[in-house]
């Protein structure tokens, strides 16, 4: 279930623009969603870059005292959920690194799928690294480029590294956006007085008020020059040459979990897709009962969907804690439960003798489900029937979503049959492929569906296995 | 609107179980929505009180590694934000004070409308007081009550102090939990493995898994006694004689706005009371229209059940941000509105070119209410009729809310239509006094409804004005 | 020896120059000898008093960035070791309360002896303490005064009080400096650009260029009242009646150990005087030996003295490390010694194979001097001839000097003989109490010799047994 | 004068005790005069290496329950007062850096001349470089070398680097000490229980108790191979091929005022070193007078001899505060010179109308000096006779000493009787570059004097220009 998946990354940039910094830091908020690990702002103040990063939430790096002491007219933003790599502040993005070059900062979304044999490679050639996440061999690989223009090192970079990369570069005099030639990760463009800004989804742009441009395409790499810090002119941007485009795979998750519900994705709208989900899901397993509901926050659009279709009183069901920090855990057995108890509180009066539906994006390992339907059943509910907008969770990600619940994945060993009873439901429908390629399929053009179907389109042969990754990063 | 009303206090207290603090800080998470200002937890360890308090989120204050100190078999937990008394330290609650009879620990939900006038004769005879809140009058009559248990000095003090408290207090030996003679705040009495429960709300219950034994009645005085630190015996449980209860008069803003959605009052359910509120709403402002949303979160209950009432799909067409901490306000004119604006997004594609009805709880300034029409239209809305749960909030509390908006009600000079046009909707509907007493009233016997109707319970004379306030306190 | 004796207080005052606060701290910078476990400055900053206290030492305390937001003309500061009461912050001074009068700062040097009797009858009556300092009984007995006037109030509360105390409190309107009918703590009065400054030693007086004006006298009791913050005029000074003087008993340990070497006490200078003391000593023990050296920092005066009346070398026979803070200490049986040893090194190629004479300002435990004499004979000193400059320490002082070692002092019940066998010195020699008063008090009518002595001036039978210390603060 | 020369590192190492981080701290301890900038440790752990470094004195950065949590049987600290890279915690050592050989740990002391020059190279080649420091090369020149093993490749960095390097480096597997073929800054082994200690100076080996075996030779570099973490066998030692040694240049000026005066370098005691300057120096600026003093706390050991030998007494003349820590320099022009007054406070009651010898290590800037003599004619000293112990400095270091003052070296430009009338002094003697040597030269054979001579025994043709250094680093 949604707490089972963990976000990868956010990034976002402003070129161009007098308070450039704050406005990243409004669209890092904006993005927050995405990674609640470490944040981080790197910009130009002065003709040089700095960074400021640190552990946690945006409200937590960037106090007031400390935002108000950033200026700068081009300022790019980052906001992590470690899928490789440990989680500690080395690891924190922007990475800001000085080569002969000059200055050169780095926001990466995404996995490097060969970055540990390029890793291998490159320290064995006298590189040293300092960090342990796989986005920091893009640097090394540009420091040791023979190009003398750092677009041409990036872009010779490009040529080396496989996966799924939307990534912002900044120098001291401009800005560099890329997606990979599949383009797994979203990555979007859009205006402000002038001024260009880039981020990782449209609510990013909403949050400054910029206006939408374009969705970066697959294999793109869009430039923006900048007129020396306190000159008058204006950007420029072009689009240029970048690693050969492939058949775009856009990862499907984007739009069942990890993207906000008001962001457009090509321009559709992720909680409209998602009531979309909803409803044919309610077609597809329908059933008599008392009131449908969804598991706060991220199914509720797919709950309310399904709630239209079946003519079923749409509820809520379960209150979720809003004030949920760093949480104690009681050392105590019997009291174990209470940390998890506190984030969501079941309505009892609602409840009670009443056969629900649960709505919920996806089941990775069960466990979260087996907790909810619990809930319910001790709050009263007389039957719980589990509808999920999603196809199976059968394989794990190498682009970007948490790999480490790899050999637990509840459908890659058990048959819906047997996840129902292992999550106590009277019933359990989900999606299959076909729906969603219906679904979304038609609006756009080209979705990775991997962890549904197991086709990953760029191999992930040089995968290290677990145990080589703590010795090679 | 909701943003603009600031909730009170929260209390909380467990008496006889051996990780009562550990259940304390979970029933506190339960009830951050009563105040975010400060937290504190007051325990019985090694014979003697001792309390930890801070500004900020329970989670701010209790990072687990400071949870995992604190051990007591008795407990008793504050959540605050500050209605008198300025915002600081020495402010949050518990206050924890050493007398003659020992050690007085209390936690108080409510406003003593006549603290300014015992404080002013206390410090006439000697008193020294240590913060700026009302509250602090109640140890200090303690203090110097010539009763030989601290019970009965309690007890002196309460028919000395007027207005609203729900309290509890604790001494090295025992808890004692009161309600002022007309009940304004809510607090429950639940049981957990022989160990007594005291809850602002029901929800703190839920969170530790106590079961619910029943509302403490007005002017009721409950005395929890403890056996010595260490022994094994049951700890026992009587009512004591208190002040002399009155007609009851209960704050109706709880069902309205304060209480969440997951707690019972006297029975009744909160959630489900804000549904019937809206849905006697959408008879009387019935309207045409393509959607109905509420403002995240407190109007989704109501919002909900017009949306039934009037058969018009319920949608989310605001998304709130989650992430929202201490935010940087841009000192930049043009700017000045992102930080409200990363709070809240519209969605667009939902939005545009529909006829929106916006249920809200109540309108207290109108600013927020002008802001969210406006973010409404701006995404394209071609209506906007606003429909408010409560009737007009015409005159401000003295015993709980928040009162700085005193002179700033917007109900209090403007006339309905004057209101609509102020904040720009295309048409706006209040329920009315006699709608809330007929849905509300019949469940329960006897509500505060000065807020409303200007008919204040308590006499309020000795209340300081504004510019007293300072110097007094 | 100097380890083993802490010093009590020291406070600092400015009333009247624009530039108070600063000035304070650096006054307090100068005292810091006096007590390094918290620090404090309470000042008039827009016709209110405000204070800001922390544990630690002045520069932990006050950070240049705090120092400079804290601005007015009347400022009052403290350092403190802690005496009697907890060390903890709500102890820490100065303490500033409001009472009916208004507000009210109060720094303290000096202990009372009957602090314990009067709190049990303070809160008998209803008076809340929120410290367990002995200090606190002043504003509150201040509080309950009937007299009109703070000074008034003052005055009765000396009258009520027992011990030593040099004091300084203040008010938005003035400062009131008074020292006890016996003069127990020096306390002297300075001025500067006519601006009149308060100080424990006169090193605070130089350390802001003051000038000094006089010792303030025993019983004496000082207003300096101000126009109000932002009038011009000048401050006005007056003596005003005290309690009864009686016989001055000034602690003769201000010149033994606690006053810093610059400083002056009624004329005479401390440096000077602990010379004397060392030549006198040379005379009373004389001993052949290759070299004389003193405990740095507190003994290197009367070693030098020694030194040049034996008329044998003056070395540095240890080196004190200057940058201990809080130390690690190993729980390692083996290196628990690291800890101390790092903080004194002895000179190995000096000390090797010579006869040396250690000189001591006096033992208390033995302990130290243990050590030390160890530590010189591992370094390869041939003899070891101690020589203490005060007379042996036999009975505990209630006065302001730390008591916690009773019942250990050495010579309470050792003889000359068994102390040195103790403490492994070939020889040892202590001034005897004909000396002390030969050498000090010709200059300087009136001494404390309590603690050499056993002759309290003031009477200590109120003093509570060590385990009910707790109990009653 | 001393106030103007800032010292630059300090390194200590422990391999193959049980207690090594431990130790390692006390080392530190015992070394905090040699760098106050920053402190850090690196050590052995669970197989791999760890750091733990920040800004500020070792007591700032390793607080106790930091330092409990360090566990390891090899440790490497380091304390640095900066003289070339920024003032900053990246700047801060051991540098811990991850290559194809596995982790390697350096600590510095010492300037690498060339290291502009190679870093300059290395980015040429792809290096990135994460510090501004000068060390920072040497990993880079290890990981790039095509040696297998990493002594090799340290030697071979070795035939790359000039300049001062006295360092240590540590790898999972052992330890290696090494010091430039000159032998510019100290460096001696010893031994512990059967581990092996290396120390900047002896007093670091005092602090743990451990025995000096010898001073490490120049060109010398020391291996130290551990078994296996939690292996019981003993640490092997040996001496490896280094770079080749030349003629030793030790800098002068490490016993001038850097060492602690209880170090022994080379056999000779640094404070019995200083004592002889003085004694000399008495003999060559004879005067009449009535005392002599000396700044402390660097001057107080060649004060000492100039009074013995001239036998004039030996006075305290100036009080050092022992409390200073970062200090609020008041932006009131009047106010200005409080905070270096409360450094230091001159007694006045000695000095009064008497004849002042005063004596001090150096003159640098000269400014301090004016300042002290000042000092002393405002405490009314009669005359004041300034002596230096060391010639007149007239070169800046390369090697290690903060030059910062380059052009403002006071003997670079001024005649002695030009200085003498700058300081305010009524005469004014250096001792001269034969008296030095005499002294020093015959005990130790092989001196740095550059500083005074302006013969550096390496060359210094790389080093980058001031405006130059900050784009480089």
């Amino acid at each position: 279930m949604s707490g089972e998946i963990r976000e990868e990354c956010g990034v976002f940039a402003v070129a161009g623009h007098p308070r450039a910094v704050e406005l990243c830091y409004y669209g890092l908020y904006a993005l927050q969603h995405r990674g609640q690990e470490s944040a981080g702002i790197a910009w130009r103040q002065g003709g040089r870059l700095r960074v400021h990063k640190g552990m946690g939430l945006v409200s937590d790096v960037f106090p007031p005292e400390r935002v108000v002491s950033m200026n700068g007219d081009m300022a790019l933003g980052h906001v992590r959920y470690s899928t490789t790599g440990e989680s500690r502040i080395e690891n924190a993005q922007p990475l800001l690194v000085k080569m002969w070059r000059g200055q050169f900062a780095l926001a990466h979304n995404g996995n490097l799928t060969n970055a540990a044999l390029l890793r291998r490679e490159l320290e064995r050639e006298g590189s040293i690294f300092q960090t342990t996440s796989d986005s920091e061999v893009i640097p090394h690989l540009v420091a040791k480029s023979g190009e003398k223009e750092l677009l041409g090192a990036l872009q010779s970079a490009f040529e080396k590294v496989c996966g799924a990369y939307s990534l912002i570069a900044l120098t001291p005099h401009g800005l560099i956006a890329a997606k990979d030639p599949r383009g797994f990760r979203p990555l979007c463009l859009g205006e402000l007085d002038g001024a260009y800004v880039v981020s990782s989804e449209t609510c990013g742009l909403d949050a400054v008020g910029a206006e939408f441009i374009r969705e970066i395409d697959p294999g793109e790499t869009v430039e923006v020059l900048l007129p020396r810090e306190g000159e008058d002119a204006r950007p420029s941007i072009r689009t240029v040459a970048g690693p050969k485009s492939e058949r775009q795979a856009l990862c499907v998750f984007e739009f069942i979990y990890f993207a906000r519900p008001d962001s457009d994705i090509y321009g559709l709208n992720v909680h409209r897709a998602r009531k979309r989900l909803g409803r044919v899901l309610a077609k597809k397993g329908p059933v008599e009962a008392d009131l449908v509901m969804g598991v706060p926050d991220s199914s509720l659009s797919a709950a309310s969907g399904f709630a239209e279709e079946a003519g079923i009183p749409f509820e809520t069901g379960l209150v979720k804690n809003r004030y949920i920090g760093r949480t104690f855990i009681s050392p105590e057995q019997s009291l174990r439960e209470l940390a998890v108890k506190i984030k969501l509180n079941p309505l009892r009066s609602l409840l009670k003798d009443k056969r629900v539906v649960l709505v919920d994006d996806s089941i990775v390992r069960g466990t979260t489900s087996r907790y909810i339907v619990g809930l319910l059943r001790s709050a009263g509910a007389k039957e719980v029937h589990v509808r999920i907008s999603s196809p199976p969770y059968k394989y794990p990600c190498y682009y970007g979503i948490d790999t480490s619940s790899k050999g637990e994945l509840a459908a890659a060993s058990q048959t819906v049959e047997e996840i129902r009873e292992a999550i106590g439901a009277d019933s359990l429908v989900f999606l299959d492929m076909g729906d969603l390629q219906d679904i979304l399929g038609t609006a756009i053009d080209g979705f990775c569906y991997s962890c549904f179907a197991g086709d990953y389109p760029v191999p992930v042969e040089g995968w290290p296995k677990e145990d080589e990754l703590n010795d090679l990063f």
